[in-house]
This record gives structure tokens, C-alpha cells and sequence, in this order.
């Protein structure tokens, strides 16, 4: 990064960063266990300790040499993060996705691009539990609960950005195989996984046509689900994964913030005692609030199946990963220019968020998603 | 207003605006009903219906003449309004917090100024109702929830801007009655109003040591209650009332923009047309949701007594008048120069709940309470 | 004013507001003086002058009065004002678009609304000049240079907004008479004007088509001028008017909040020593230099005849109104509660400027020819 | 970075981006020609074609590879760049700072780090040409000026941040030698460099005790300038190098989202047709050139050595490196997903200007220092 190249003296100068890195800030008005039942705090807890323990002190690392931390992950299945709103008959927790978002926040705190990855193979696991037929739910679900197996999400491609409606790819039914023509792009975990979960069109033009396929990795041609429904309405649900994760960038972030104006000093005495940096702070503490109610509301209305579910979960998507992005590059901006150092995290909180206003719809196409509800009669 | 001097030829040349107002938006993405109880959306719509019927045609006259409606409120108190949050013994309706905010938020989108002074009434009820005596509730609640009499507040002083702690009104006793000496500013309902609830120092310095006096108009020096209780947060539980009144001139501007953008027309096709205002009415609608969902969860925790109440009243003030003043200034840029004449409530909408960033704790002073919440230890 | 029912109690207990009015603060880094010729300073002083003695002690009962102040402004047309930039052989004073926006600047902080009223007469009179006959000139200039008579500029239409283009009003051409047929809106200055600048279709559709009547007042059909050119770009020349009045009412904002902080105390000391007040007062001082900056540059861009003056006119005009309006309500907020008294004059500035985002081209016209600009090959 | 884990797949399956970089759009209005005098216009392209062919085809390696471009920089040097405001009869190119403001600008939509260095470097040699020995500048300067070596700027302390008035760093005069004491942090161009201008603290407590001295790398304790003058104005005087980075960052970012909008579709259309899109770029032209005055209003002040000239370059660093910071940001984020593609430029200059709002001063040392120029009396 160029910033290595002006800061470099430094970096040679100074010892390693604080070894623990404090992930909570109970008993404060930012503190995102207040209104959960007991059964939340209590996994929500087990999320934050595997944060501290198995993910923040790998995070720096696993980035620099863009490593998919296999092991970790399966160690998170263990505790049930593997397929949190997957049916337990197949191995799932069975959880709601109010509880889904809260434990993807706690675990954002250790590590955002882990914890991204994680929501989305959940959301495959979802889709195969939801949609697949029986044998597919029995055939797949367990190794990807358990994260034996690894799935990932195929729906933009190179030419047609966050407009799932425009769908290239296309799937024919020969026999009993469908060819499957087309190509994708922006696939979580890359080469990675075993297992892809791909959007396609079997039928007309426009959102009702669309299928979703699976694919195993290594087939010669491909393999492919037998069976297919309808599932337009997916890429909604998958939106509070992000924008969960946003959540637990913003408030370590707000945090790291936090011990780095009481700790360091300018003009004789510690930042914290800056009014201007009191209030901004102040104002991130606000807006983190206000995008966490936005995502567990959205949460909710997706777990009732309210019509308005789509609108909400695409204000919440605008909303949070617009907000909490602010919010963390603010803390990066309290940090000065030991902001930039490897050994402070919230760089890479910042680096780790911006594109979550950008995947998995644009937050222009939230804005288009929002209107089209305002505006029908 | 100078507006007029602009704009005074096109005022006369017009007729009439719209009769009726449509005030809700129902199956909308914006719809406050969403998540309340069956109980909650009847008195709402009990709320509503009087905001469409009884306050939305007079809004405007009220405005330019300066009306203190008093048979409009008393009407409002025949439903309940007049002591919402006040226990049933002495004539309240014997709500929750939470239910008074809905109640706010729908009565705002006919009149701010009125409902604002209704909630200012409210919490002068409640804290006769909570702090007083025994023979001042059985005294003064009933005629206040009836509003036969009305109630004003006294904080602010004329040197002190919203600094509670350092009042310098003194009330001291002498046999059995206080001599209360110092003056006050910002009295909702001005000279209008029968009985004054008035801050005072009774105590040492700080906030400890502040007490507040009841005080009837008209007495020669002046009445008072005879016993007072240490009720330095009462500030705080005041200020969901004035956030739910800007969340229903936002949402009420939200319609009226709404509208606006099907109705008018622009190069050759409607506003509603224009793919930047239909984003910008996206955003309007997300930030509104956020800052309705901000007040329910501040008016839920103080009902719940929780410690941290005090914050996320602080946060939840800040954010949504700060919030809901940019959605309604942003409908009223969607009026283009049809938002300044007098018969489009947006105008009077943007002018009435601007000054809600300022009463009763600036939001500088909402930032400097958050700020302590996040920076103790 | 709603405000006034809230605050009532206050206004009649305070004395009246500071009698006399700062309006410059030399020596600092906003100063509008810096950079500029001794001959700019010059008149830019009288300008000043004349806003501290003729416009700001009326300023307030002008607003509430709704006053076309005649005499006040026939003062300012002997100090040359009534055609700045209109040529000297009738009756203006020949100064170039720089030196205007520098006078329009200085005015503005006296009085905003007769600042702008006066920018549009003087636009009136430069269209006379420019594109009428030599006879129109000689028969016009020189009575509306000294403001013996007013002029008043007729663009927009109830049905069409800000969209010159699509004009529906006509005039025909029957013998030596034009028959002009339609209808206009806000039109400044009302009906207290006697010489109507009348934007209407002479020829096809489209912007080519448009040219601009001189209408008198009082004549049973109605005058006009025997002869007409094209002038659809005369509306991008007008909104260096706007912009300069935006200029002045921030940059009297600015001081009027500064002298605010510097006598306000709060929590024992002067809000000047908030540190948070501080650095917004920093970031509005560095606003309005950039806004300054803009109008000036395409003031400059305008005088030269350069190509790209309509895009550089159109940044000035959405950068400066939308700037200067933040600035001002700002400044409103530094101002606590006291700022809604109606002797403090921020609140007026506030109100006065909001509407130079919407007058002649809303700011999202603005946006529009803006990206034309950018986006044509 | 946590992107390439998940866009890894299409990293592998896309070809090479444009081989050729629009880096100028002449005839636009955000041409940053307009205005110039036919030298400037010389030179100002000299410095596009030098940013075109030498810098941009190699800005992603070295930015990879964290490479210090030695003999690129000295071929920049031959053009005069390693010296532009330094006095001929040292070998500098004695042009003005308004000049080199223009070159830092062009140079920057090449390669943002090699000019910020450049620009660093600059600075060292104006330090020694204005406050050093004639023997000190006769040695120095001309094999800086040809960037046979290359210069140091070390001012923050890790203790520190931009606070320069309380640097630690001492030196004490024994015999002929200075004995120097102290650490400091963020020294660009790191350990690739010949020659240290260091701050350090010869005299008393505050701003008045702070020297300069030179350092030969290398030396065995270290050597240093014999003689030093005050220079506690140098850093403000850099300030326009950094904000002047940030323009051309923000320039080409906006042509680079400029092209992709007109090349890519979305829906059946260019992006280029939406008008939000649209109204977006107009708002990043119009904050580019408000940035852009505010910059050369900045240098043109230093130049005359006007005594506001602190305050406006602290205007001007504020102001254009928090405005281009978000279109950069923004441009980003029309790029959708392919913003993060390697071959995409516009990813890249996000990152390289966003430590410009912190080094060097950061921004809220900026706000510090504008309030207490407004808040004099």
C-alpha cells in the first residue's frame, strides 16, 4: 500500500500493537447486547468470545496473505455459525435472523471478511434448505452446516453489475442435465469452495424467470440440482448478512476509537478531553444505534415474511453499510496517522467495509428498491 | 416573511390549495403502524383521524394569527390526549411511553406547534402526577387532563441556554411559603396557560440541587406546591415528546413530496418520473424510519426505567430532529417555489420543527451527554 | 410564526437587540476585501456603508411589513446601484460582473430581500441595455438606472418550474402590436413594479424560440417592445445575483454568530471557548471562502465571454446557495434559542436565502447543465 | 486486502484493464487549464504528459511492490520538477507557488505517492534555499534540485501527532556539533532517502524555540547544518503541496468515473443515462473546483506573503483534502464492484488521499487553527 511507503520509518521504529484487543463495551449505550432476551446474550456472548479468541488476532494476517481460514471456520460451525437459520433436521440451528445478525455483529468485531464469507455460506445453506428438495437438503446441508464443505453465491456477472433481472446466464434442460451457459463474477471465496449456488435464467425474460442451480466444484462439465423453485426474492434476504457485518466494524471501530483518545496525548493532555472529538464521537455512537435498529427491524420483518420485507431489508442495507462505512473511517481520522499503521485494526475495518455499499445491489439499487415502494399506488 | 415580497403576485393569482390532506400511507414501507399492537394502531388511527379533521384545516391560520387553540385541545383531551403517560386515578390515560410517541407522531401531521405544546402539557401532568403530593395530584391532574386548565414548563433562563445544572432562580422557604426569585424564557404557551411548572434551586449547587415549584398564574407574588422531590431527569423524558413531533411533520412532508412529485410536471413528464428525486425520496423515507425507530427505543427504555435511558433519550433527541429537519427542508426543495406559498404545509412544517434542535437541550448539549456515557469507565 | 407562540413569554420580558450591527470583521481570513483592486474596495466599502445605514436598521419591519422599501432603494441607485454592469451612455455605471457580485455581496448584509429585489432590476435593466433598440434604450435605462421606475422579471409559469425550455406563454405578432397570452409566477417585486421583462415563445419550441417582452404596468392590454433578440441565456447570467446575495447574508451570519459565542456564557464560560463551536466556526468561515471563490470565478468566466460560463455559472449558483444556506442555519443553532427572537437577524437570513436554492433554476436544474458539461464528447 | 479474497475468481478470469489513461478532459469545466496564461498552460502540460507516460503505467506495481521510483523521480527532476519553487542560481526552477500548485495537480493523476513525495521534497530544498547558509545552499541544493539525492521532512514526533509547538526532539550546540535527541515517525520516502530536514527544539518551550536542522544519513552519529533560522511557518507552507495531490486524485478519479459510466450498462443503458448518476458527477465537478480555487487562492496568498496566508492554506487543506477524499470515494462507488479490480485506478487513489486529510496537520488542527484567526479580536 503506498501508505507503506510514506510511513515506512515508522513502522521499522515501533513495537508490536496492543496484544488484546477489548471487543465490548458493556454497560454503555452502544452496547449491543441491551434488549435481548437471555437466550440472545448468551450467544451473542459465545460469538464475541470466538471474536476475541479465534479471529481478531489472525485478522491482520489472514488479509495480508488473503488466506480463507478453513480451520477457524470449522471451528465456528462447531458452535453452530455454520448454518445459523438452517433447519436442525439437517443439521442447522434453527435460530431467526433477528438472532442471525446479532451473532454475525459480534463475530464482525474479530474479523469483517471472515465473518462476510460466513454469512453468505450460510445463505447458500439457506437457499438448499429452503428451496432444494429433500435429497439435496439431506445431501448437502450437513457437510455445510458443519462446514465440512464450503458454498458460495454466483449471482452478478461482468456485464450487468447489481441487476439480478438482466440475467445472462442461462441453464437449458437436456435429458436430465441442464447446460448451464454463461459466466460470473465477484464469487465469495473464489476458488475456495466446493459448492456454488448460482442464479440463472430457465425461463423468460425479467425476475420470474430466474433459477438457482447448484454446482459442484471439479465436474467436468458441471453438476447441477435436479430440481429447481423460484427464489427472486434471495438476494433480499441475503442483505442483512452484510449489513450485519457493517454493525461489527462500526462498533470495534467506536471502540478502538475510544482507547486511542484516552490514551494518547496532544497539547498536554489526552485527546479524549477534546470536546470536538467528544462529539463526534457522540454522533457515530448515534448513528450506530440507528443502523442497528434499522437491521434488527429488518431482520424481524424477513423472519415474519411481511410483504414489506424487501423495502425494509434495502433501507436497512442502504442505511447501515452507508453509516457504519462513516463511522469507521471517523474512528480511522481519531487515530491520526497511527491509523495507518498494520498493527491498528480500524484501517482495516475501513477497507473491510467500503465494499458492502457496493455488493450484492449497489446501494443506488437500494435506493431504486426503496422508491419503486414509496412511490406505487 | 421576506417570501412574501417575492413571490406576493403569484399568491394572488391563485386559488385555494387542496382541501384534504392525505395524511396517511398506508401498505408503504413508511407506515407507522408497522410492528404496533391492534391496541396501539386504534388509538393511532383515533389520533390520525383527529390530526386529518381537527388540526390539519386550521394549521395555517393558526400559524399567522398566533392561536392557542384551546377548544381544539380540549377536544384532544376528550380522547385521552391531554394526560396520556398520567396514572388513571387522577384522570390519565395510563399509557406507556412508547404509545405516547405514536400518539405525538400522528397528531404532529396536522399541527407541529400544537401537539408539541400538548406534549409539553403532558409532561407537566406527569411530573405533578410522579413528583407531587398526594392532595396536588387529587388538585391539579384532573383539570390538566382534561385540559381545562393548561400547564406550561419553565427551564431555560435568560443566561443559562440549556445548562439545567447552573439555574440561578432560587426558591427559598420562609414559613411556609418559597420566595422564588429569578426569571425564565422560552415558556411554551406563554401567557396563555394557568399553571407553571418552574425549575428552581432549592439546594446546593449543581444538579442535585434543583427542585421544581408549581405556580398558578394570577396569584399576587405567586402559589407553589408545598412539597418538591429532586427531579433533575424529568428533562430528559420530556424530550421524546418533541422527537415524535418531528417524526410526524417528516413523515407528513414525506407525503406531501410524494404527492407533489405524482401531481406536477417537468419537461414534459411528472417529477415523480426523475430518478434523482425518486432516490432522494428513498433517502427521506430511510432516514425517517431510522429516526422513528431511534424514539420507540429511547420511549421503551425509559418506560423500562433502564439506566441507560438518559443516553439513548439524548440520542434518539438528537438524531431524529436533526434528521426529520432535513427531510422536511428536502420535501420542501421538491415543492420548488410552489413549497413557499401558504397554502402548502411543507413551509410550515420546515419552520416549525427546526427550533426542535434547539428547546430543551440543544443538540450540542444531547452530544455532550452521549459523549460522557461512551468516555466513562 | 409558530416559534412566536412558543417563545412569546421571552419577547416581552427582553429589551430590544444591539442597536447597531457589525457587519465586516477586517483583518480575518473571510474578509471579502482580500485580493481585491483599491477601486474594488472602494465601492465595496460605500456598499457596506450603505447596508449598516440604510438596509440593517430596517431590515426586521421591512420582513414583517412585507415593505418595497421605494425611497431606501432610489438612495442606493444614486450610489450607482440601480445599473451596475449597464452602460454609462444611459445612466449605469459601466462596472464589470466582478464588481457587481462584490456590491451584491456587501448589500446582502444589510438586507437580503432588497439586495435580491435590486439584483433583478439590475438584470432587467442589462437585458434592456444588451438587447433592446436603441430607442429602448434611451427610453428605458436611464429612469430604471436611477429607479425613478422598477423593473420585474416575469420567467416562471405556474405549470413548468424552472424549465425555461418549455415556456407555454405566447406572443404573435398582429400589425405593430404583439398579443401576449399566458400566465407567470413569482414574479419579484410584485405588483409594486411598473416595467415588466416578460420571458415568452416567439418562435418554435425549444429554448431558441423563447424571447423577452417589455411589458408596462397600467396599459389596458398591454405595452411592449417593438423589437426582440434571443436571450435564452440570460437566466445564467442572473444567477450570479443570487449567489452574491447568498454570500452576504453567510457572511454576516458568520460575524453575527462569532460576537454570539463571544458574549453567551454557558456551563461558566463564553461559548467561544467550546472547542466544538470552534471548529464549526472554522468550517463555515471555510465554506463561505469556497463559495466566494466560485461565484467570483464564474463572475470572471461571464464577464470574458468564455464558453464554459453557463457550467461555471450553474456550479457558483448550487455550490454558494446550498453552502450559505448551511452556513446561516448554523449559525442559527450557535445562536441556541436566541436565535428565534426577532431581533436577531440570523433567523431572517435563514429564511431570506433558503428560497435562492429553488429562485430562477432549482438547484437540481443546476445539477442537470452541470453534468451536460461533463457528459458531452 | 480482504477484496482480493472475494473477488478473487473474477481477478483470474478478466484480462488487462485499458492499457491507455485518459488523464485530461480539455473543453470541460473542469478543465484545470481555464484561467491559466499560456506559460502555466506550458508547463501544466508538461506535467500531464510526463503524469501520462512515466507515472500512470506504473502506478498499481510500485504501489504493489512499495517502490521508491528513483529514476523516474530523476527524469521528473530534468523537467525542473525536484526544485520548482527554489531559486535558479541553485539549480531550481523559480516559478511561483500558484505554479508549482498547477504541476503537483497534473503530476498527481499519474501517481498520487510519487508526487506527494515530490511535492515533500520540494519543500526540504526550499528550506535549505530560504533559511540556510549560502554554503548550505550551494551544496545542497543543486544535487537536490536534479534529485541526485533525495530529501527528508521530520516533524512528527510518535508521541506528538501534528502538534509541532510541543516536539521533544532537542538539539544542544557542543563545540561546532549539535548533539540531537530524539524520535520521529511518518518520514516519507522512508529509509530510501540522503538527507533529513529535521524539527527539533533549540530554544525555549512553544513555538519560537523550533529549529531545523539537516542530516546526512549515514554519518556516524549524524551530521547537521551549522547554522539554523526560525522556520515555525515551513509546515503551512507545505500544506499546498499535499492538497494540491488531492486535486489531481479527484480530477482523474472523476474522469475515470466519467468514461466508466459512459462505457458500462446497466438495465438496457449506459449508466451515463441515469440521472442520478448524473447529478452525482455534477456535484463531484462542482466540489472539485471549488477545491481547486480554494488551493490556488491559498498559494497565490503564500506567495505574496500575505498575512492571513496561514489561515488560507489551512482553509484550503481542509477544505480539498476532506472534498476530493469523497469524490474520490464517490467515483469509487460508481464503479461498482469493478472499483476494486486491480486495473481500476480509481481504487487506489482513494486510498493514496485519505492519509492526506490526516498528515501533515490534520484536519482538525486545520479547524484549530481558522477558528483562532476568526475568533481574534
Amino acid at each position: 500500500m503506498a501508505l507503506g511507503r510514506l510511513v515506512g520509518a515508522v513502522l521499522r521504529a515501533r513495537g508490536p500493537g496492543p496484544a488484546v484487543r477489548t471487543l465490548r463495551l458493556t454497560h454503555s449505550c452502544v452496547d449491543p447486547a441491551v434488549g435481548l432476551t437471555d437466550e440472545q446474550k448468551e450467544f451473542q456472548k459465545m460469538a464475541f468470545d470466538f471474536a476475541s479468541n479465534e479471529l481478531a488476532p489472525h485478522m491482520a494476517e489472514w488479509d495480508q496473505k488473503e488466506t480463507f481460514p478453513v480451520e477457524t471456520m470449522r471451528k465456528a460451525a462447531r458452535l453452530g455459525f455454520g448454518g445459523i437459520y438452517v433447519q436442525p433436521d439437517v443439521g442447522g440451528s434453527g435460530l431467526s435472523r433477528l438472532d442471525t445478525s446479532i451473532i454475525f455483529e459480534a463475530l464482525s468485531t474479530g474479523c469483517v471478511s471472515t465473518t462476510a464469507y460466513i454469512s453468505i455460506h450460510n445463505m447458500c445453506v439457506w437457499m438448499i434448505d429452503t428451496f432444494g428438495s429433500q435429497e439435496q437438503r439431506q445431501q448437502h446441508c450437513p457437510v455445510l452446516c458443519n462446514m465440512e464443505r464450503f458454498a458460495s453465491y454466483c449471482l452478478t456477472e461482468p456485464g450487468s453489475g447489481s441487476d439480478a433481472a438482466s440475467l445472462l446466464t442461462t441453464a437449458k434442460l437436456e435429458g436430465d442435465h441442464y447446460i448451464l451457459n454463461g459466466s460470473k463474477a465477484f464469487i465469495s471465496g473464489g476458488g475456495d469452495t466446493d459448492l456454488y449456488v448460482v442464479m440463472c435464467r430457465t425461463g423468460d425474460k425479467g425476475p420470474k424467470g430466474i433459477s438457482c442451480l447448484l454446482v459442484e466444484r471439479g465436474t467436468s462439465g458441471m453438476s447441477f440440482g435436479k430440481k429447481e423453485k423460484k427464489v427472486n426474492d434471495s438476494v433480499m434476504r441475503f442483505l442483512a448478512g452484510l449489513s450485519s457485518c457493517s454493525l461489527g466494524a462500526a462498533y470495534a471501530s467506536i471502540l478502538l476509537a475510544r482507547d486511542h483518545l484516552k490514551v494518547r496525548r496532544q497539547f498536554g493532555e489526552p485527546l479524549a478531553n477534546s470536546q470536538y472529538l467528544q462529539f463526534r464521537l457522540a454522533e457515530m455512537a448515534t448513528g450506530l444505534l440507528a443502523a442497528r435498529l434499522m437491521v434488527r427491524n429488518a431482520a424481524s420483518a424477513l423472519q415474519a415474511g411481511r410483504e414489506d420485507a424487501v423495502a425494509l431489508c434495502s433501507m436497512a442495507k442502504l442505511f447501515a453499510t452507508d453509516e457504519c462505512f462513516t463511522i469507521c473511517n471517523q474512528a480511522l481520522q481519531m487515530h491520526g496517522g497511527y491509523g495507518y499503521l498494520k498493527d491498528y485494526a480500524v484501517q482495516q475495518f475501513v477497507r473491510d467495509i467500503r465494499v458492502h455499499q457496493i455488493l450484492e445491489g449497489t446501494n443506488e439499487v437500494m435506493r431504486m428498491l426503496i422508491s419503486r415502494n414509496l412511490l406505487q399506488d
